[in-house]
Order: C-alpha cells, then structure tokens, then sequence
C-alpha cells in the first residue's frame, strides 16, 4: 500500500490502494482508500476484497494509535461528497478541537506546519513498516 | 443476531451480538454491537472476529440499502461518548434532512411514529431474514 503525504482522497483515478494524510492537522487523521475507484461502498466490494479492507483497517489503525497514543479512533466510511470508497482513520484525543463531537464539520480545518506533517508520515510509515 | 427494536446502544452488559435501531427516525439508523462488551475499538477485536464483524456490516447494510432504496451508506465506528464497540450504519438520502454532512449532531434527533417504526423493523427482519 503505497502511502502519499499529499492529497485528500479526492483523486479518482487510482488504480492501487493508497494511504492519505488529510490536509486537516487538527487531528491525525488517515484516508485508506481501497484499489477498486468504481467501488462506492463497502458492500460494492468481493469477500475477499472485505476481508483485505478490513486487514488494513487493523493495521492503519494499530499504527495510528501507537504513533499518536490516541484516546480513541474514529473509523468511517462516508463518502457522502467524494463517492470513490475511502475509509477514514481518525486519531482522536480528549483535548481535541472537536471532542467528543466528529470531526466533519465541527471546526475549520487547521493547515499542517510543513515539519511536524514529515515528522508524522515518517513516524507512521516506521511503524506500519512501509519504505 | 437478535434484533431489538428498541434501544439505542446504550446497554453495556450484553453478552450476544445486537442490532439496534436508532430513536432518531430522520434516517434508517442502525446500530450494530458485536458480541464483544469489551471491546471498544475494531483494533480491540480478533481477525475471527474483525471478520465476522465485516460480513455483518455487509449483511445489514445490503438489507438497509435494500429496505430504503437509499442514495448512499454511512458506515461507522465512533464512540466518542459510548464506549463499547458499536457500527452505525446508516441509510442517507439526497433529501434527507442532514444531507450531505453527516448525521452525528447535525440536526435535532425526531422520535418514531410507532407504526412507522414497527413496519420498518418488519421489512428489515423479512430482508435479513431475522424470525
């Protein structure tokens, strides 16, 4: 699973899966999106397309709260404004901007410093193990 | 898996897996509990068990979807505020009354009209085959 630093879960035209990091630092915050773009929702995917989705949601999500020792995750598929299925992987604290409401929404999105965004992917692909 | 018709998700001290509707009758909104009390994250669930968990999701959102017709589903674990592991899974419309932001806290929860409610449950129990 290749994981790209930029972008949002908006592109469409991916032909393999991807890990992305929101733009949005209030909060660490993962989009995994699946390699099948037609798919819109979970149950658009195979069995055995299911049982991957869900083998990597346990892994993002293990790397995500060992990295951030978050108090909570928030996992979703929503999809209601960008239709290509992408799962969200949420670290969430209790001293978050948004606590204990969701984070779509509740409050402007904040824009990474551009150190602490490495520092972040790098300490996340060390933990999942990608290169 | 047993279906209460009521109940919102609430109840800790289950030792069976669960479907719940939700009060709020805006949307078809269900609740889906695992058998695990424990557990508070999908993370916190074993790969047996994170499977059978995605085979449910996929067996209620197919009967939702069918049941509603709906636009899109909204599929989620949050549980900022209640603490045991459970899936919202959720049917949303073009003219619903949230569309396109999420359900969580966007507007005022509106109570089930009892026959309302009560030819719901039936069609979802027909769908999923439920006694």
């Amino acid at each position: 699973m290749p994981f790209q630093a930029r972008g949002t879960g908006r592109r469409k035209d991916a032909a393999d899966g991807r890990l992305l990091l929101s733009r949005d630092s209030n909060y660490p915050w993962l989009l995994l999106v699946p390699r099948r773009p037609s798919a819109r929702e979970i149950i658009d995917l195979g069995t055995a397309e299911q049982v991957q989705l869900m083998t990597e949601i346990d892994m993002v999500s293990r790397a995500l709260k060992a990295v951030t020792a978050c108090h909570k995750l928030n996992v979703a598929a929503i999809g209601n404004v960008v239709p290509q299925l992408h799962i969200h992987i949420v670290a969430r604290q209790l001293d978050d901007p948004a606590w204990p409401k969701p984070v779509w929404g509740t409050v402007p999105a904040r824009a990474y410093d551009l150190a602490e965004r490495e520092r972040f992917i790098a300490a996340l692909r060390r933990k999942i193990g990608l290169p």
